[in-house]
């Protein structure tokens, strides 16, 4: 539980007494539970699964019935969720909440996460509160050896699905199909099934257009595809994206756009290193990208910090970025070159590299 | 907008001003807009969705930018959330909630999803507010015309994924290979990415398990498998449940676990006729299954109403029903068979059949 130390140091600091997680993440992070969250809020839940972390250590869960045979090694609590009877799961929650709070001995200031927390747990908890949600995306940021193996093997998913997708990805599957089994190939490997952000496009329009979403599309010959895959692993969220042509020769405008996002990646690559400012990372992305001729409308990489113009962070060892520097084109679809990296002592590893290559086979 | 009208009428009956919805579904139910949910609350979203609807039918949607492009003939308010910049997505939301309750001049009693509902709303919207989650269950159970539509592609979806799990439940296949086929199958039917409840369980352990997640388990001959699959299918939910044994013979035991279940639905669709006590039908389900050796610990089906035995409400005409009576040992496996059946003026449809048959390729 060094996560939980690592926090009860920081509400230490910011003068606050319990931290009552409500987000998926958060709680995975501090308690290593791992909620699940594939259909949003499940129908057998009264609220959000909640961590209490007390500045003095102390942790407490409140999840529903379903999802305590789950929890290892952590003091929780359940309500009746899922069972068979008419029940208000609502007010089951509320009443766990409570139960917990009081045997945890809950009072003074709480930090909450101000995008999750529910309406209904500030009567409950009554007292001062304040959103940590600042606070915990910096200590977030930086992984505890523990927290670095599972980034590990989420990249090593991720880096099985896009050779899944270079098999998969042939004329006549869709875009669909290529995904789900990439998910097969990734979710194996993981064992569970996984929660999944990213996208797999094919064509020229789907490609070059952002926030297009994986439909039936049929491959065709020449496609220009962008696979970014990112599942939650175990609770921790991988991420990369591969492009390349389906079953025929890039062209001289594709080959252009994919040397220079794998170029800008490159750059990322040796510039990273503790102590660089975000917003340097970002303009030499940028700058780089533009000189081919590339303006990319989104962030240059995540998790925090994100990689944007106006962001004064400082990179720190043990973070990890997901750098993306892209092209994006109308007439000949979209590249996009992502890989996991981890900041090291005195530069930057690629977490878990695979083969980034325009040439389907080659 | 339909259900704009209805949830208004509810609202002047039960003296409630303005609904603000914050669940997925009830955005769905209410507006048409279909939020996503597959990855829970997305990082780049200040808070859910969010719909306020009023006595006077007045409709807007408040929405992080990523999303408003997806909207259709709703009055919204974004704010930024996917972007290039640090930004506050909290307080991005809470200023377009701000903004959009100007707009529409909400002011007196809100209704509230207690579930889903933000704290910081609270202090936003201030006045009084009350929960409204009973009566928009009871509201959303009886489908319109446009409903009965998209829960019937929903249902042929469905219909579709028990198709193919029955042709690629072979030896050498994992649970999650087979699942991930059946996802691609209904999606490409679908045209998108379909959040996913269920489950596709093989071996007598795991299916007699409740609780068990799909894994990567190996198929081998003999298996029992249940595949339970609920895709969200446009912003509606399918159900459907199949049973079968992997490339055998199923045992006299596991036939006549089969031939419970099956006899089980096939009473409840004969029993099921609006006026009829949700309880009643629960008590005929359980004592059929009950004489023939089998008790089952959860509902005998839902939405709402649920199928439980202390559920005093009646079946009315246009509810669909997801009836599950089903069969578990230790030794044997677990067999379920559920169809979704809607509730007509006379008695009960069965929504999209599929071939329920113990013996594969039978």
């Amino acid at each position: 539980m060094e996560n939980v130390a690592r926090l009860a140091g920081v509400l230490g600091e910011i003068k606050v007494d319990w931290a009552v997680l409500t987000g998926a993440d958060s709680v995975c992070f501090a308690t290593g539970h791992v909620v699940s969250i594939e259909i949003g809020l499940n129908p057998f839940a009264g609220g959000p699964t909640l961590a209490f972390i007390g500045r003095d250590q102390s942790v407490g869960i409140v999840c529903a019935n379903i999802e305590g045979e789950q929890i290892r090694g952590v003091n929780y609590e359940t309500y009746r969720g899922f069972e068979c009877a008419v029940t208000d799961v609502a007010a089951n929650f509320h009443r766990a909440v409570l139960a917990m709070a009081k045997r945890l001995g809950v009072s003074g200031k709480c930090g909450i996460e101000a995008r999750s927390h529910p309406a209904s747990l500030n009567e409950i908890l009554g007292g001062a509160s304040v959103s940590i949600d600042h606070d915990l995306a910096r200590l977030r940021a930086i992984k505890t050896p523990h927290e670095i193996e599972k980034m590990r093997f989420a990249a090593l998913c991720v880096a099985a699905g896009q050779d899944e997708a270079r098999k998969r990805s042939s004329v006549g599957a869709s875009e669909l199909d290529v995904l789900n089994r990439i998910r097969a190939r990734m979710e194996n490997m993981a064992g569970e099934r996984c929660a999944f952000a990213g996208e797999y496009l094919s064509g020229v329009t789907h490609t070059a257009t952002l926030g297009t979403q994986p439909s039936s599309r049929v491959l065709q010959k020449g496609d220009p595809i962008i696979c970014d895959l990112g599942p939650r692993v175990h609770g921790y969220w991988g991420d990369s994206c591969g492009s390349f042509i389906v079953d025929a020769t890039p062209s001289d405008a594709y080959l252009r756009m994919f040397q220079a996002s794998r170029e800008a990646l490159d750059l990322a690559i040796s510039e990273i290193r503790p102590g660089l400012k975000v917003s340097e990372l970002d303009r030499i992305l940028r700058a780089f990208m533009q000189k081919q001729g590339y303006v990319y409308p989104h962030h240059s990489g995540h998790e925090f910090p994100r990689i944007v113009p106006d962001e004064d962070a400082r990179l720190e060892a043990d973070m990890f970025l997901m750098i993306e520097p892209s092209a994006y084109d109308p007439e000949v679809g979209g590249v996009r070159c992502e890989y996991m990296l981890r900041v090291t002592s005195t530069g930057s590893e690629i977490v878990a590299p695979f083969e980034l290559n325009p040439v389907l086979g080659a």
